[in-house]
């Protein structure tokens, strides 16, 4: 089966400690659709500006991602600049610049309507909304949001999340959203606004899933060198959706396989800037770093 | 086997945002001693004032905890007070007062000294590698520190470490031993001290152990209240040693599941204040709680 994805396709500067890039490719549409494309067939709703470069279509397109719903607008591609210090959890965004996006109207391709897993990447919750009153009969709806959305665009928000099945938010953010400090309280509280799932990310603290009164904790690979974590989150949501849609179950059980594989490939994205580790990443070495994290986790019965 | 701990012992005042307690019992010495009795014999070496109340005596005597190594002396017990915010992971120490503890000179009685698991509770380094050098062949010895000694008494720490095989130790005081932001990086610098072992206790983010090349992550038990963390680092010690000591053996294996066992007591501690939870605590409930850590971590192999 095949994924949507509706984000922002950018060109990002970002300084690390260990590095800087200038207008590299970046958006949590293409971290998404890349990170899928590993599993199955993945349609991008976005739009570009003119001076969108080539080579990245050209990248995109050589992942087999459908770009017949990406716009190209007159107007200037979305730009965000943000730094990292040592403490690699938290990016600082220096600058940005909607540009084309401010007046992004999406408009699905006929052929896009049949999706069953759809993901609303974190863009505005109305333009989320739109995009999904466009699919026919989805299978999966996931979606993820911020700060932001949830300080300025709450109700919004809360009436997406409605037609939502599984939310995909970082951990101070879903303490935000449900107004409550306890994580076990808070997902019991966002998962009576609509999505009975709720997958929450901790950043090298790994992932808690909250399903239908199950929880499973996911450890994020213990890295060596995190050269860069931006797009993390994004690629997480790729390798998740994309290996559901792939296999076509959406059971808790596969939801928790399907949990590993994401940070399995957010474990490789961090190694490099924008999405070049994943420019070069081989799926035997996806199933490999599967392996590890369960050698990481695994521990025998009591004696 | 049985196993011999050496910390502090302590009249505690602790506030949270659910409530206060004045005086309880605490210490690192007693969370330990308490949560290795559920597995194994516990010889315990601390000081006490005369106005140590009788009735912790009888408590910690009724969990078969031997008190042979337990001082009196003249003056006050050790007292601590602290205070937690919403976020619990951090504690603010709002007075110290050493009291019989700043002339604690500890000798061992002599049937301590066959003690082959030992543990090293957070005091000074020096006290610390006094306790040791009078054990005549532990199989295994684990140290507890903190950012007071690894800022204040760096040359004793590295010189106790040195005789040391399992440094635990919190996140944050890994990296600051090892001057080192990446957790990775800062194990196997620590590594390079003495301890061929490390537990890095992440509070609500659980655990990670390095050894012997392997890398270990268990989560904290996601808990819907938590009350009280004091004494939380201290339970997961004795819950991890005297699971060790019982069963004889200090393979990766096995300790891989003494980490899941010590955050099983954490995860008690931490549900009422002081030692109160351990007081009630019956070995199926334990029992039941690693079942439930397996429930929460394993995930299938990928189809």
């Amino acid at each position: 089966m095949s994924v949507l994805v509706v984000g922002s396709v950018a060109l990002d500067t970002v300084s690390t400690p260990f590095g800087q890039v200038e207008e590299a490719l970046g958006g949590s549409a293409c971290y998404f659709a890349t990170s899928a494309s590993f599993f199955t067939s993945v349609s991008l709703v976005a739009v570009t500006g003119g001076d969108f470069p080539q080579e990245h279509l050209d990248f995109l397109a050589s992942r087999g991602i459908d770009l017949d719903g990406l716009q190209t607008a007159s107007g200037k591609t979305f730009r965000w600049a943000g730094k990292y210090e040592y403490d690699l959890n938290e990016a600082h965004t220096l600058d940005t610049q909607l540009n084309v996006f401010e007046a992004f109207d999406p408009e699905l391709p006929d052929h896009y309507r049949d999706a069953e897993f759809v993901f609303l990447a974190n863009i505005h919750p109305e333009l989320q909304l739109k995009v999904l009153q466009q699919v026919r009969q989805p299978k999966l709806v996931a979606l993820d949001t911020m700060n932001f959305w949830i300080e300025g665009s709450r109700d919004s928000l809360l009436k997406t999340l409605k037609h939502v099945d599984l939310l995909m938010i970082n951990e101070a953010e879903a303490r935000q959203l449900a107004e409550e400090a306890n994580l076990v309280q808070a997902a019991r509280k966002i998962q009576a606004m609509g999505p009975k799932s709720l997958v929450v990310k901790r950043g090298e603290y790994g992932v808690l899933m909250f399903h239908d009164g199950h929880v499973f904790s996911a450890p994020a690979y213990p890295l060596e060198e995190v050269f860069d974590p931006t797009g993390a989150g994004d690629t997480f949501g790729g390798g998740f959706m994309g290996y559901l849609a792939s296999t076509g179950d959406a059971s808790v059980e596969n939801m928790r396989r399907a949990v590993v594989v994401g940070s399995a490939m957010a474990s490789f994205t961090v190694e490099k800037f924008s999405l070049d580790r994943l420019r070069s990443l081989e799926f035997g070495t996806i199933q490999e770093r599967f392996q590890m994290f369960k050698a990481l986790t695994d521990f025998g019965d009591l004696v």
